[in-house]
């Protein structure tokens, strides 16, 4: 159910393709502000925010009003709802990203040449990032934030079932844009959400630069096979805790309750527990005792069920999968070995971890696991941009290019070559007139 | 007219998905040697090189022949031509690599967090690089050198014209691999020059993680349009030189006489000349005088011929061509923001030159002008991976995703998070069960 700003069809709305082209302009001016200047703006936007609480909170209510009529469920209506709470908190996560560190500009790497020549990398913005997301409206805010702060522009393609709150958002950041006088192209909302919208932006390759696509796996699948734009590809996070023969038990305890309890539905949460046969009478009661406590349903192997009667036989489809609930897999493995080639096959180069206290398997663990966040002895839940420093985080990349793992700032930016000479050439050009 | 290895239709040529699987197994392996089997086994493949000679030289012999009969041009003919000076120098350019800093391993960026955690970046290879390119046989022993460094596999799709001489290059390097009980298939070098391989090998994107097209527009285009894997896009070198008011002039005579006249048919040499219009009475006559000596041909803006009346007039096309050849675009502009918007307007975001003593004017060029390398003082050709301090070179961005600009050893890597914690857990325990 596709919806739309003006309905009028009598009133002339930009193209998709017009609207990315104006972002692109308005890119260049924010590109060029001091940091302060960028500054200024996000706290404005954060004030703004506050200040347009009440049309926020009507425009919210259209929304679930909406949602009750079209039977949208409960989880996603609470991730939708607003409230002077929420609203505060938005405001409070743009004035934290007017703290954070301004990636642009920043050198690295400078150093003289054999020839004279003193070269160094300058990170720039990236231009312009097209998100597409879905339910959460404080995502309009926090993704304008961060592109904003890294020099971006952006193109935001929200859900429609947010479709009002997410408007109501944006009018309040255009207003800060605009009090400091920066065209509010620099953070377009797409007047609709028709899905043909999405097929228009995408398409867009020669005003954006990045699309990170926020949603489910055939939203990215869509982006990856119909844009030739580079396209940050988060898929499943089927994270693993291996339980090394060396571990501490309590410890491996601790990990296996903070992954698994703390909170299920999050890309981070533990969904397959791989126990060393060593150690697996010792630990696989006592934390079947826990789980089972919290109402999570374990599905094991052979030897899992040999140590435990209770729990269900897992299949195939188990491991690998993204339960997001109340479902953990296990398996017993025989050696280190065993547990990093389950890993290799099942995992999703998300986010895995050990439990060890043993030196030379952790340095292997951290070395060979082919994911984007690897884990020794601290829980899956701290695959966070914040918990792991980055500031923020616009996304997570299961693959590898152009960034791996949580995105901060710095993922919305690359680096230039920047040389300075006093008349240096490559060549003796007495060789060459 | 595509060259094939086995052109007998009863033996069973694996399939290019199979070869790229096969790759991507291989690559497992040479992802976690350490740095100094990796660096024998460099000095290994430069050894046989030489030690190939003779098989080399016949191989490349057969190409020529081939060339002779197909009126191959005599500037491919003598890229394609090989000879013991030229194998002595693809030998050496590996034993190079062998002596750069391994990126693999590197941890970055290594701090506390305020939950406890110790969190650090490692350096990491990619994976599988599918390299397509033409001619120049040394790229077979260059970009496997590179990728296999980095602790990458590497498939290769050489030009039909250097078909006999790549494969015999290859067999010295797997002879080499072999020597060191590594599965060949790391380096793989594709059996057919047919283009479907082509077309094949990019549609692997189970197993490749990056393709590098060297080559014309029409193959990078070709490529990026038939690929779902990232690409590494090198459009145009159109790199312009522009000489400030504030510019010392003979500084940027000599940036123009080594950026136009060292080497023309190469992307970071010069195709356009802006002037300012304080400067110009005293700068375009001498600029002519030595470009007209050494055969280059002008074309000019109205106020370029008023300066210079046997000057041809420059048409719109003139901007923005990138000539590699004897031919200058040259215009006359107002200031510098009038320059710094030709640049944007005509520019390849590649390579682009200020010749000023004028610091804040060399500021703001570096910080505005959007290319890769933004050069001050200094030629245009040392935009180069070797000349920049990376080592070599194994292609250049002119797109910001994943890497911009010339790409070293580290551009074929990426980095992963590595955390160590003591239990750490990201919520109190106590709340959970």
């Amino acid at each position: 159910m596709p919806r739309t700003l003006t309905s009028d069809p009598t009133t002339d709305t930009p193209s998709t393709e017009a609207l990315a082209a104006a972002c692109q302009r308005a890119s260049r001016q924010v590109a060029q502000l001091p940091t302060a200047a960028k500054n200024r703006v996000l706290e404005a936007m954060a004030d703004r925010l506050q200040a347009h609480e009440d049309a926020i909170l009507d425009a919210n209510a259209r929304d679930l009003e909406y949602a009750q009529k079209h039977d949208i469920s409960a989880a996603m209506v609470d991730r939708l709802e607003l409230n002077p709470a929420r609203i505060a908190k938005m405001a409070d996560a743009l004035r934290e990203v007017a703290s954070f560190e301004d990636p642009v500009g920043r050198m690295a790497d400078v150093r003289r040449r054999p020839s004279g020549i003193e070269v160094g990398k300058m990170r720039i913005p990236l231009g312009v990032i097209a998100m597409i997301y879905e339910s959460r409206p404080n995502v309009t805010a926090d993704a304008a934030g961060l592109c904003f702060k890294a020099g971006n522009g952006v193109v935001l393609r929200g859900g429609s079932e947010a479709f009002h709150s997410n408007h109501a958002i944006a009018d309040a950041l255009h207003a800060a844009l605009d009090a400091h006088d920066i065209p509010p192209a620099a953070i377009t909302l797409l007047p609709t959400t028709d899905r043909s919208a999405i097929t228009e932006l995408i398409q867009c390759d020669e005003s954006i630069d990045l699309v990170i696509p926020r949603g489910g796996e055939g939203l990215i699948r869509f982006v990856d096979t119909n844009s030739h734009i580079p396209v940050i590809k988060h898929y499943k996070g089927v994270c693993h805790l291996y339980v090394d023969r060396a571990a501490d038990l309590d410890v491996a305890m601790r990990l296996l309750i903070d992954g698994k309890l703390s909170r299920q539905a999050v890309c981070n949460a533990l969904e397959t527990l791989l126990v060393h046969e060593d150690v697996a009478d010792d630990f696989l009661p006592q934390a079947y005792e826990t789980l089972d406590e919290a109402g999570v349903e374990l599905r094991g192997c052979d030897r899992t069920q040999a140590a435990l009667p209770d729990v269900t036989p897992a299949t195939d489809d188990d491991y690998g999968a993204e339960f997001l609930g109340p479902i953990l897999a296990v398996k017993v493995v025989g050696d280190y070995d065993a547990a990093t080639n389950h890993i290799a096959q099942f995992g999703s180069n998300h986010t895995d971890v050990i439990a060890t206290d043993d030196l030379p398997t952790a340095r292997r663990f951290t070395r060979e696991v082919d994911s984007s966040v690897v884990l020794v002895n601290a829980s899956s839940r701290f695959s966070d941009g914040g918990q792991l420093g980055l500031g923020a985080e616009i996304g997570i990349s299961t693959t590898k290019l152009h960034a791996f793992g949580p995105m901060g700032l710095d993922a919305l930016t690359t680096e230039k070559f920047v040389v300075h000479g006093q008349g240096e050439t490559r060549h003796d050009l007495s060789t060459l007139t």
